[in-house]
């Protein structure tokens, strides 16, 4: 007989409430940075893995392989070339540093500029895992409203103005500039360069976060801030990247690029003895040869899994639904009538195996966001999509009475 | 021409200083957790890259792969029956969270439990990345005194009434039973019912660190704390282990044994989207047929490499350097007589390309460990190790008259 010993007096004050225990993914599974399971490119990761391991395993034995704490050299080679052609950024491989995944990236990045109290400005719809980082570390908020074209500029000016005139200096302008993440926005070359412009004026840092942006699918992604500002000669710009978007969410790779000086201050804070090796000598090996077919062709799998989800949001909720037609990416921003509130819809949903991001995780609007609904289609089959959304219509209409008529049953 | 914005303002008040580049291993290697490069198992490590690519691959899809946030659920299992087998311990898969490296289990745990002033208790010589860890959180670090059985008990208890008569009530007593880092120590078993006896009077929780313990080179390994405590019906640890001492250390994966309601807290706090998969898939592959057979010739190996290091000692240090022989790992934890200061001689020697961990960065016992060093030894080879040691000598030699003759010179 074991008595449990009662840890709960211990625990420091302040940590967040036990987790559930994880009960298998939902039959409709709109959430997460999923991919498309049939787009997972087996056969070239299994011949990169031999390859790799055959050459290089002896390195396993030493931490950080023979690459120091940065990351794996030809990993951090290969994303040199890949920047320059994909992004327009002109690096060395001292300026980057391997994370795990993007996300220690933006943990690294606050714990480096944040302390309680300290503003931050992002897009006012915005990354629920990026706001819920960000309330962690005490910071201040300000939401800065963004529309189909990315981030509002007149909009950032007159609140960079007014936080000037309450002495307020902004840590950092964070920015999902390409795919936006919710609303799937390209921030235009026009609006990138006049971000730069007050950036610098105002003496404002960007974190410039491109997860996304390898699948913009025409495959026109625009110059990244951290490239135009290096061009224009002014170097406020720490950029991150992930391969989980475009290679597989479960390897855990991402990178940090800014200036040395910033890495040499990351290095100090990033305290795990590196990033695992397996992945990063795998993935460097797969991605020097196959990077940019493997991402065209993923591009094509999505585009059909969006217009898969467009097609059924069309038939199961009409004009009731309202979405930008996305250049890219693995989700839809959805709005919603106003007598939706979609917090209740998504808690409901569950109840009937959907899962949905309700808005008002996925923004600092407010009440405005409450009609608002993420839809993730990249990991769900077309035949599940269309399921699923006809599901979630159902359930919406019976709650909301929206949309009036749902269209597979009234025909 | 590019100008350097200076975040130098906008940084947090206490962050650490910048870190140093890379400028590779230095000749003389004998720090860091580097094991045996000829003992890493590249064929079948590839074997089950393969293997495990092909059969499941797509998951690589999802975050998680379909085992949710504590971790591919075919590792937890392996777990299950490794740590039955090899330390005595009675869980469930459901017990255990895969982390990335052990010491992500250190951060988590601390997270859960340490605000700044809480009391932890810790054997008097650790490892340094636990004790800068405590120190970052603001812990008051009490050391228990520790001998060639470990931790001494007749200490612990006059620590643990003092601290009681003061209304203190320590946080957690961690220690590293099995092969002390750095000491090299196992806890005997009388010892660690005695431990277990004082935690359970005192309401203090133990915080067991066995990421050396699969390396007992005579495979004698005692049932782990986590184990004789569920054994007498008290659950008050948290055991945590590794496979980077195993296996390969640049593969990032630990783990931590806890009762569910712990686990539940940690994944609360754990918000990485998960530690790499492919890495936790290779190894659960690997492991299911090869951890035993493995282990074994890894000791075989590193026992050579240890006698070669003693023997290296005896030839150039003479009786200048006390030691206990060790029952397995990969140091050695070496006392030089009292002239000597081993922070000034790690100095003096990194200039001669030799690096070595000075006593103090390895202990709370203050002036006691400025005669003391840690030797790693498992990653040079014997001809390194004879060469390196001949050189520190030299170098010691030269700086304190220690050796008062060097071996190989004077004969």
């Amino acid at each position: 007989m074991v008595n449990a010993f009662d840890f709960t007096p211990l625990l420091r004050p302040d940590v967040p409430p036990a987790a559930a225990r994880f009960a298998g993914f939902p039959k409709y599974n709109f959430v997460g940075g999923h991919n498309d399971p049939a787009s997972t490119p087996i056969e070239a990761l299994r011949a990169a893995a031999d390859a790799v391991l055959k050459r290089e395993g002896r390195d396993l034995a030493t931490y950080g392989l023979a690459s120091g704490p940065q990351g794996y050299l030809p990993l951090r080679e290969f994303l040199v070339r890949k920047l320059k052609a994909h992004a327009g950024i002109a690096c060395t491989s001292d300026e980057i540093l391997i994370t795990s995944g993007s996300l220690q990236g933006l943990d690294l990045v606050n714990a480096l500029l944040l302390s309680p109290g300290d503003t931050v400005l992002i897009e006012a719809d915005c990354y629920s895992g990026s706001i819920s980082r960000l309330q962690r570390a005490g910071a201040s908020i300000v939401g800065v409203p963004l529309d189909h074209d990315g981030m509002r500029m007149d909009a950032l000016a007159a609140i960079l103005a007014d936080l000037k005139r309450g002495g307020v200096r902004p840590k950092y302008l964070y920015s999902i500039p390409t795919i936006q993440n919710p609303n799937g926005s390209v921030l235009s070359l026009e609006r990138r360069r006049q971000l730069l412009r007050l950036a610098e004026d105002y003496g404002v840092p960007v974190f410039e976060d491109e997860c996304y942006a390898d699948l913009v699918f025409d495959g026109n992604r625009p110059p990244a801030l951290f490239a135009l500002g290096r061009e224009r000669g002014w170097d406020g710009v720490i950029h991150i990247g992930s391969f989980s978007k475009s290679i597989a969410p479960a390897l855990r790779v991402g990178y940090v690029v800014a200036p040395w000086s910033v890495i040499a201050r990351l290095l100090a804070l990033k305290q795990d003895a590196g990033s695992g090796a397996l992945e990063q000598m795998v993935l460097a090996e797969f991605c020097e040869s196959h990077f940019d077919t493997h991402v065209a062709a993923l591009n094509v799998a999505l585009k059909h899994k969006a217009d898969a989800l467009i097609a059924a949001l069309a038939e199961h909720f009409g004009t009731a639904a309202e979405f930008q037609i996305p250049s890219g990416g693995i989700f839809l921003w959805v709005t919603l009538p106003g007598e939706v509130d979609t917090t209740r819809l998504a808690m409901l949903a569950a109840e009937a195996g959907i899962v949905i991001n309700p808005g008002e995780e996925w923004s600092v609007a407010g009440v405005a966001a409450s009609r608002r609904l993420r839809l993730c289609f990249a990991n769900p089959t077309e035949v599940v999509i269309r399921e699923g959304v006809a599901a979630l219509a159902a359930v919406c209409q019976r709650e909301f009475g929206v949309p009036a008529r749902i269209g597979n049953v009234v025909g």
